[in-house]
């Protein structure tokens, strides 16, 4: 099953295995995209990158666009030869960017938004067009249309203009020239409201884009209106398209996600968390300041083979955190990020083979009773 | 020619090649050690450490006394375990430390030194024999007596105390128990002062230690005083025992020492100008805030095969360093360490080849056309 770019090689319930085909090679879904903002994952070189298991990884148009431009970018061969990393890129449209920085906001139009750069404070403006040729410019695998992204508590006229008008920009948008080879996915806005979220859906999966995504619904909303509206959501998109939630990254949440029939989905959580001093393990999340790991000999995940878990012990990775030392940040950052990425790749083995639920499962109660009994154990 | 755990293998002037035999493997001199002073060189993991051609490192006895403690480490295996570093590793006495931050210490005496911790405030002391006991818990391959030292520019009569209470606390440690198969080296002090520095040469080099370092050179006096004192003193050393010069790191400052027969020396120069986004080339420094690196596709030196200049240009890691990425300091740091052991295996070479001083002019000259070159460009 599948057109174009995307196959599903497998299915089991409402979640999928499948392979989508970029400029730059194959990408096996469900796929976690780690974040590389500005043009780098935080603290990881890509090679290690790509040795953890990475198969895509996600750049920034917003922040990219601004430091050092996408001119710049261009002129150096394309964003993968800038950031030395020659696989799939994915880059989101700068909307996400712009709507949840609310207060810099002066105007939303017909024709596009306008709004101060956090870089300057100068007047900037972005339309479809823009984001369409900034994309061509970077030479992503995957570029994403301009959006506008409510919070999901927005009333509901302004949730509607919202739809609308995403549609309209995305229908600009995919008129534009793009890359070579470059795929162009459509996002659906309407936040957990069930009429738009369901117009919006129709329209943009009406306009034959490459992929679809769920905007909107990692911002701030209650998790269960979230995940109540991708179960519905994610089966009224195109089945022979990939489907990507932007913004999930905690277990549980990918694993939630994936059930329901999400392909992609991309998260700074790991990394972010790394820089933080904090671990996800098959054991739960583990904060490495604390006091019991002051001489614990054992690696952060036993089961792990990333090079923090190879190489140092739970002792030395809370000492570098303690003392802010750059090597804690980063090994964590590779921990976390293989973390989610093995999570993944163990979903899409239990998809074809037809296990998700038991997978999910039995994930689901090694990490809850590792942290419940690390949390019997203090 | 050489005794004991160091032999010369060739001569060239006052310069020397040879090779320290270490419980953790060989290191061929001269030798540059990049300085892990927490246990961790800032920002380089250990295996990319080895990778860059790093032999020896070196860590600081005064900060993992208090963070994380002898007593952690060595239950956790010793030092070299606990950094994930199997190499050889040198620790200083903490001397270095304690002495530098001037506004800590609370009394000098016979026994020892007394001074506030930076990490807390409490009073702390360093005597002899609890710089040889952290050592022995560390089990570091080199230990470092416990110094006295003075700014170069310090009254006669203070650096005539601090020389006798140097060889007398020498003498102590080199009595106390050591790990197995630890080296221990003595510290010449004195300052500038040629009669003080001799006595303190003379002194220690009759203690029988397993090598000598000339301290208290590089703490703040004149260049050209500092390798005057050097190019008398480090003669007067025992000839079959390394020599050691601490605290030395720009490139014309290391070959200088080395033309004056240093076998090994330390600096926390390249993984400091790292994390400020300066590289050391052979072109000269480059700080690459410098707008004329925006769209440069060129590697930071085309003649080094380090993973900075493998994979990346210098407007990408110039786009690293003005948006404070962690990348940016990670490639700097290891493009650093990585030019200073080129830089330093070079002169071996050329040693062994009895033409060091070819090698020096070509290298400083090289150096300084690749500098003005630049600044002619701007």
């Amino acid at each position: 099953m599948g057109d174009g770019a995307f196959t599903v090689v497998a299915t089991d319930g409402a979640a999928r295995a499948g392979v989508l085909r970029t400029a730059h090679g194959d990408v096996p879904t469900p796929a976690f995209m780690p974040v590389g903002t500005k043009a780098t994952v935080k603290g990881i070189d890509p090679e290690a990158l790509r040795s953890l298991g990475a198969r895509m990884v996600l750049a920034n148009t917003y922040h990219l666009h601004f430091r050092p431009g996408a001119d710049t970018i261009e002129a150096l061969g394309g964003l993968h030869r800038f950031m030395g990393w020659e696989g799939p890129i994915l880059t989101d449209s700068g909307g996400f960017q712009v709507f949840s920085l609310r207060d810099t906001i002066l105007a939303t139009d017909e024709g596009g938004v306008s709004f101060r750069s956090v870089y300057d404070g100068r007047e900037e403006r972005f339309t479809p067009e823009l984001a369409a040729d900034v994309q061509r410019q970077l030479g992503s695998d995957v570029a994403m249309c301009l959006d506008i992204c409510l919070p999901a508590d927005a009333a509901p006229a302004e949730l509607e203009l919202a739809v609308a008008r995403t549609t309209a920009w995305a229908r600009r948008q995919l008129a534009a020239p793009r890359a070579a080879g470059q795929l162009v996915f459509g996002i659906a806005q309407g936040g957990t409201h069930p009429e738009l979220r369901r117009r919006s859906l129709e329209e943009i999966a009406a306009l034959g884009c490459d992929g679809h995504a769920l905007g909107g619904l990692s911002v701030g909303e209650e998790r269960e209106l979230m995940l109540d509206t991708v179960g519905w959501a994610a089966p009224l998109l195109p089945a022979g398209r990939p489907r990507y939630f932007m913004g999930i990254g905690d277990p549980e949440g990918i694993l939630a996600v994936i059930e329901r029939g999400i392909d992609m989905f991309d998260c700074v959580l790991p990394t972010r968390l790394g820089r933080t001093g904090s671990a996800l393990t098959w054991a739960g999340r583990l904060n490495l300041r604390n006091r019991c790991y002051s001489r614990d000999s054992q690696p952060l995940d036993p089961s792990c083979s990333c090079p923090a878990c190879a190489r140092f012990s739970r002792a030395y990775l809370r000492h570098l955190v303690n003392q802010q030392e750059l090597l804690g940040l980063i090994l964590l950052s590779l921990h976390n990020v293989r973390f989610l990425l093995d999570l993944t790749a163990g979903a899409r083995v239990a998809i074809e083979r037809g296990e998700f639920g038991v997978y999910r499962d039995a994930a689901l109660a090694r990490i809850a009773q590792g942290q419940s009994a690390r949390e019997v154990a203090k």
